[in-house]
C-alpha cells in the first residue's frame, strides 16, 4: 500500500511512540498529583512545553495544550473576538479557504454580531499581503489566515501578514496545522500572535494540539472545570500525547532541511508527470507549497471514482480535507481559487511523506494515468 | 512504590495498550478518509462505539467521543440547558459536591440567567433521592448528580434519581467518571439520560472520554469545525485512544465482579486499620463507596505534610481531586459533607487498584501511622 494522504494524518514517528510509552506504562501519573508519580508526569510536561516553545520561537508559558487543531482554532479566534468586543472592535479578516474549524467559528461570530471579511484567494492559492492591509479598519480585532492550506498545500506569506497586523495593532492568528513541522515557523520572526497546531500532522499522536498565544493575550475558556493549564484548559493533562507531540516536533524540525531535500524533488517529479495527463490542472502555485503536497483537478474526472480506483490499486489519496470527506458539497477551497463546482469535483490531493520512495512515485503516476483513462473514457463516452 | 491514587488516574490496562498500538503504527489512517487506511480506522471506531454502548446499556448512536470527562460534562450540561432555555425552563438541580467540570459549568449558567439548586449532602456523602423530588419544579430542565464522588468515593442512588427525573420529564445527567468500569452502570436500567465518562479512570488512555446522550436529546457544539461525530464534535477522531478506551472498558466490565471481590475486603481492612488511628474520621459511608476508594480526615493532621511524608515512604496518595491539587482552598466536597475547613485540610484519599497487594495494605497502614505520629506530635507540641 502507498500512503499518499499525509495531510489527513501521518504515521506516528517511532521516536514519538518511544517517548510516549513510558508515560503510558510506568510513569502514568496525573500531572496535577503532588506525589512522585504525578511530579514525574508534570516534569515531562514542562520539558515538552519547553521543547515545543523552542521549536516555535515562543516562550513556554505561551504554549497551552489542547485536544487538537480544531480546539486551538476555536479558542484562539473566540479569545481574540472577546478581546475585540471589550474594545468595541468587532471586525475580523480571514480568508475564504480556511479550514472549517476557522470558517465555522467565524460563522458563529457573525451570528453574534461580528463582521467578517472573507478575503478572495488569488488563482495561485496564495493570499497577497496587501489584501490584508486594504481591509484592516479601526474596528478590526483579528486577522486569521492559515500558514499553509490543507487542500492545495499553498504556503501563505505569514511573515508579511504578521508585519502588517503588528503595525496596525491587530491580533494575527494563523492556523498552522499543515505547516508546523514541515516548513519553518517562528512566531517571533513572523510576528504571529496566536497559532494553532495539531500533533498528528507531523508524526505525533492524535488528540493533542497546541495553542500558542502571545503572553499578553488573555485566553477565554472553552471548557469549565479544574485548574489545569492555568485554568484555561481544564481536564487531566494528556501526558503521553504531550510528550509524543514534543518528540515528533523536535524530530521534524531537526530533520526539516533533509526532509525537504528529499520530498521537493519527488513532489516536483510527480507534479510534472501528472501535468502531462489529459485535462490536468495543478491547483495552487507550483513552488509555494508544502514539500510533499500536490493537488490537481482533471477535466472529465471524478474525485470519488478516482479515489475508489486508486484505492483498488493500493494507493491512499484524497480529494481534499478528510474533515469533509464524503460531503457532497463542492470543495470550498477550490471554489475560492476560482474553480467551477464541476471542476472542483474532479480534484485529487496527493500528500507525500519520506516513506514514499522514488519507485512509489512511478507507481502513483501509472495508477493515476490508468484511472483517468477509465474515467475520462467513461465521461467522453457518456457525452 | 505503592500507587494508591487510582481515582486521579490509573495505569493503562495492557489489553488497552495492545489494542491501541496497531492504530498508532500500521493502521494510523484518518477515520474520515475514504481509502482503505481510513476505512480500517473508521471500522475500528464503529466497533469501539458498539462495545462501549454495550457496556453502558446504550445504543451505539447515543455514544459520542470527546476529549475526556470535563468536555463530556460541559457538553451534556450546556446541551440540556439549551434545550431548557428553548422551553423556558431555566432551573437546574445539582449537588454541592460535584466535580468542578460540573460546578463551574453551573456557575457559568448562573451568569446566563439559570437558577441552580445545589443540593446539600448528607454527612454520609450520599444524596437522598427525595431531595431531588422536593426540588423539582415545572421550570426544572436538568438534574445533574454524579454516580460516585471523586473524593469520598461514595456511590449515589443513580437509579432512584433516574426514576424520579423520568417521572417528572426532567433530563438526568450523571458524571460517571469515577463509576464506569468500577461499579455497574446501565443507562437503560438506571434511567440515565446523559452520562459522562473518562477512559483514564478505568485503565484506558488519557485524552479520551464519552458523552452518552439519549437519542432524542440534541447536543450543542462546544467546538466548530468538521463533520466528525455527526457534526457535534469536530476534530480528527482519536482512533488509538477510542480503541484503547473500548478495550479497557470491556475488560473492566468483564472483570468487575472479580475485581470487587478482591478490592472490597482490602479496602475494608485498610479502613478498619486506619479507623484505629488517633483522630481518624472516615469521610462518607463505610459501604456505599467505590470498591477501592477511601477518604479520611485525621484531627491534628495536615494533608500536605502527610502526602509529603507518605511520598517519601514510596506511597502515592492524595488529599482529594487531582484537578485541584495544590489549591489552597478548603476542599468543597468535604465542606459539603459538613467537615470544618480546618478538618477538611487534614484529608487523605487512598484509592486502590488490583495491583495493590495485601502486603501493600500493611505497608500503607504502617506508613500512615508513622506519618500521623510525626505530624500530630508536631501539632500538639505547637499547641
Amino acid at each position: 500500500m502507498i500512503y499518499a494522504d499525509n495531510a489527513a494524518t501521518t504515521a506516528i514517528n517511532p521516536k514519538a511512540l518511544e517517548a510516549m510509552l513510558p508515560f503510558m506504562t510506568q510513569c502514568f501519573g496525573n500531572a496535577s498529583s503532588t506525589h512522585e508519580m504525578g511530579q514525574r508526569a508534570s516534569q515531562a510536561m514542562t520539558k515538552a512545553r519547553m521543547a515545543i516553545a523552542r521549536c516555535l520561537g515562543a516562550s513556554p508559558h505561551e504554549i497551552s495544550f489542547t485536544s487538537g487543531g480544531t480546539e486551538s482554532d476555536n479558542q484562539a479566534i473566540l479569545s481574540a473576538a472577546a478581546l475585540g468586543r471589550n474594545t468595541c472592535k468587532t471586525h475580523i479578516i480571514t480568508s475564504a479557504f480556511e479550514h472549517h474549524a476557522v470558517l465555522n467559528t467565524m460563522k458563529k461570530l457573525e451570528t453574534d454580531g461580528f463582521e467578517i471579511t472573507y478575503l478572495d484567494i488569488h488563482s495561485d492559492g496564495v493570499i497577497r499581503p496587501e489584501q490584508i492591509a486594504e481591509h484592516i479598519t479601526p474596528s478590526t480585532c483579528l486577522v486569521s489566515v492559515m500558514a499553509a492550506n490543507n487542500e492545495t498545500g499553498t504556503i501563505q506569506p505569514v511573515a508579511e501578514i504578521g508585519g502588517i497586523c503588528r503595525r496596525h495593532h491587530v491580533i494575527f492568528h494563523t492556523d498552522a496545522v499543515q505547516a508546523v513541522g514541515h516548513i519553518p515557523v517562528d512566531v517571533h520572526e513572523q510576528q504571529i500572535d496566536m497559532l494553532s497546531m495539531s500533533a498528528h500532522k507531523f508524526g505525533g499522536p492524535k488528540g493533542i494540539g497546541v495553542l500558542y498565544a502571545r503572553k499578553d493575550i488573555p485566553l477565554i475558556n472553552l471548557l469549565e472545570g479544574g485548574s489545569q493549564e492555568r485554568g484555561k484548559r481544564p481536564g487531566t493533562e494528556n501526558i503521553p500525547a504531550i510528550v509524543g507531540m514534543a518528540a515528533a516536533l523536535e524530530d521534524a524540525c531537526e530533520r526539516m532541511d533533509e526532509s525537504q531535500k528529499y520530498l521537493i524533488p519527488l513532489r516536483n517529479r510527480l507534479t510534472d508527470e501528472l501535468l502531462k495527463l489529459p485535462g490536468a490542472i495543478l491547483n495552487g502555485d507550483y513552488d509555494k507549497r508544502l514539500p510533499g503536497h500536490i493537488n490537481f483537478c482533471f477535466q472529465g474526472g471524478n474525485s470519488e471514482s478516482m479515489l475508489l480506483l486508486l484505492n483498488q490499486q493500493g494507493i491512499c489519496a484524497s480529494a481534499g480535507s478528510a474533515c469533509t470527506a464524503g460531503s457532497m458539497e463542492p470543495d470550498h477551497v477550490l471554489l475560492a481559487l476560482g474553480r467551477s463546482p464541476e471542476l472542483a469535483g474532479t480534484s485529487l490531493r496527493l500528500t507525500l511523506s519520506e516513506s514514499i520512495t522514488p519507485n512509489d512515485i512511478d507507481v502513483i503516476v501509472q495508477a493515476v494515468t490508468d484511472t483517468l483513462r477509465i474515467i475520462q473514457n467513461d465521461c467522453f463516452a457518456n457525452q
